[in-house]
């Protein structure tokens, strides 16, 4: 008896052919269920809001954790995509990230009924609904994509950011050299000027830090023409992985339109 | 009588084949009248400049509203591409984005005329006069081009921006957990800590919110480097879009490497 | 006894085949007085150092404009490319752009022995020698292919350009109707509340003037995201010309290692 | 019996198969040193926390210089990849550029032992143990890859960064022309109103400085528009080097259209 209804509950869990209607009414609900809860954790935020619907904001609360506890433990029963039916296989599959996901989301509801819980302790717990925003990463396409393309690119990004902290230590600590005489509470220490370096590189630029001496002016500006550009390397790699996804994706099966014939990935820039 | 007058109409404001002197003529005068329309909207919140010319200003805009309803008035009349007489295929074409736009341009005026209106219901409409400039639409090939790449890169550009919501929307959570107690004020809840995440990573910096505890900048450092990534991503897309759209038409002479006819513009991303 | 005068003097100032080296010497020469001018033109602008060396700034303008007079006076005697002689050719000759600005850089100089000159005047004169700068153009590859760059992405930086234009107009349209009432000062008109659209979407952000109300704040967001994603396209048209340009000079000579066939310049991205 | 030991050195040091794990442990002590060096370099300038540390920080201090004394000593001995064994093969040795690194990072310790030392010189040699950093190099692909995209880049990026510098000249001249008279302390001269003109069109945008009257604001406009686009165009060639240098090592395997051999990676800009 219960085989059965183990396989109709990996079906409609997992749906792998994506084509039965209540499955996707599951992934509907479920995905709704998810946005509402990010909904709720930005207003829960707003005092006079929160204050005014605390019986709402906990009522949605028990009922999301629910829900969510039920979908957990009914992916642990089923299982991931081999099902192998083994103790090894399960706890593997438990320890999936998307599994971790899930269960970090619900945690934060009952690890202070299990233990002392003090002000601290709850104020991380409550961060750590977050967690909720990645469970979107099992229905969003774009957070798929956009991890493909970070993989694909991983070793130009990882290059490009070692640049990039190199060039953040060379010219915070010129700076601190610099400009601590002139401004000793804002260049206070090498750390303390990496935050001048990080606002001016990225071009931020709050105003809360700059030079102000003579030389100070000249390396920052020299520091700045040079480590903008850096810094702008990895978001041009980003966007070119963007571009290239879309390409492969589309000319994988592009043919001639007369012969027929595939013209195959390389033919196009 | 009416039918040939109709005809002539059509020609003149349509033109399909952009060589009829006259339809050209009628073009660049609504051209013009709809770039002085802009002029005008800007010039008349300069109070000094507005109130010396209070007499001018109203007349142009009478004069306008004449105009642009006499050629609204002969759009509706001579219908769109097909011509179909039929009732269903007037409104169809009466509905369409571009007359749609000819109509809100207008209504401003007429509205304060038929409803009772009150200050609020005045400014709203003053508003709607904006309409005027989307006019444009109908004669700046940049616009057309424009919304072409928007359309080609539509769902890379979706992709991205959910990942940059995505990101929105935890990297303000975690910065109001980190600076809400030193700054109860700028990080109030997580909607107004949006405000910094958002000027932060368009990189706008306006200055007017930063964190000031160590934990807060160290996050920020972190945040502004992956999220400047991310949201420059949308404008790479968009500047790939333009320089491929430029491509495409170049390369329409492309052969296949197989049989040597030619690919056609259309044969990639 | 002139006529191979006037040919020496061609050769020494245009130099066609660049192989003579008192050609040379005499382009190194004009070259460094040029960038001396630049110099001088800057660091005259700072007080204490321009009224310290007051003579020598004077001794050295005086001798640049002659150096620059003879200059100019010769290449109106010798003539352009094609050396045709009648007054017509001659004409053609001094109009052309590079020929203006040699003449540009030098009337600062003359003006005001010719006219009875005020302060204002002479400012504007002040002014005018920045066309000592221009003078580079003729010496400097950089700028040609900038200058080649820019016309070659001509049309999609026009596109480009237009779209930001009209971007900004709406923008800051919204933005006046929505801040006007709570900041009459920044956003006191449209023209007004467009440098706070400038100075936003392009990414500048100085923090003078930025948005206080809940719905300034929520259009700025929206229109910030957008905007700088148009802002940024027209300099990712000038990157990718410039790479394009790179490679249509290195690809177009390519052929294969082994049978020798050029590869043609459509063989790679 | 020196010969077999040096022969052995050079392999631990040099290792120019990768293979020796003996080779491998060094490589990866030294990299920790070094890492550890600059974490020290960093921290040092926490006044609370090197003061309470002095010891620790000297000792390490002390230990540093030895290995890497004891580092440079052996590379020097060994000599360079052919290893020729005269003496002005050693002098060219140790005067390459690595070589001179490993020099100068140890230099700072010595140098106060053997010459007379005032604080001024004191911090400049303290200053000097940042090229520790640039030790990294002959560990770091990260680095080494960055070089050869600069390498292969230079012409352009050179073209482009003359263009920026004229664009920085002809608009803070502008600027200070424009705003001198209404804010004479922050456009006192044209150097002083270069520094407005990075940090405006970098985009960092500090709030500083920035124009105030009707035509600065109009030229600032105006400026930033072009100047974006300009500044943008450097970072937009490193970008497509990194993108290029990636693809270039995956084309390896490209073929020849004609022949059908492989065209290698170089054929290619």
């Amino acid at each position: 008896m219960a085989k059965p209804l183990k396989e109709t509950l990996y079906l409609l869990l997992e749906d792998p052919e994506g084509r039965d209607p209540r499955a996707r009414a599951i992934r509907a609900f479920l995905l709704a269920l998810i946005l509402l809860n990010i909904a709720a954790l930005i207003l829960e935020t707003v005092r006079e809001f929160s204050i005014a619907n605390e019986f709402w904001f906990n009522a949605f609360e028990w009922l999301s954790v629910g829900v969510f506890t039920v979908e957990y433990a009914a992916r642990v029963w089923v299982g991931g995509p081999g099902r192998a039916s083994g103790l090894a296989a399960k706890v593997r599959h438990a320890l999936s990230p998307l599994m971790l996901v899930d269960l970090l989301a619900i945690l934060p509801f009952y690890l202070p009924l299990l233990l002392p819980a003090n002000l601290v302790f709850l104020r991380a717990l409550r961060l750590m609904r977050l967690m909720r925003v990645l469970k979107l990463g099992r229905y969003s396409e774009a957070i798929q994509i956009f991890c493909k393309v970070v993989m694909r690119k991983k070793e130009q990004l990882v290059v490009a950011c070692i640049a990039v902290l190199i060039l953040l230590i060379i010219s915070s600590s010129l700076m601190y050299y610099f400009e601590n005489d002139a401004q000793p509470d804002a260049f206070s220490s090498i750390p303390q000027s990496m935050w001048w370096a990080i606002v001016t590189m990225t071009t931020v630029g709050y105003g809360d830090v700059y030079p102000i001496t003579g030389m100070g002016r000249l390396l920052a500006s020299v520091i700045a023409l040079l480590g903008i550009a850096m810094f702008a390397v990895p978001a041009g790699i980003l966007s070119a992985g963007f571009v290239e996804h879309d390409e492969s994706a589309q000319t994988a099966s592009a043919v001639c339109p007369h012969c027929g014939k595939p013209l195959g990935p390389g033919h196009t820039g």
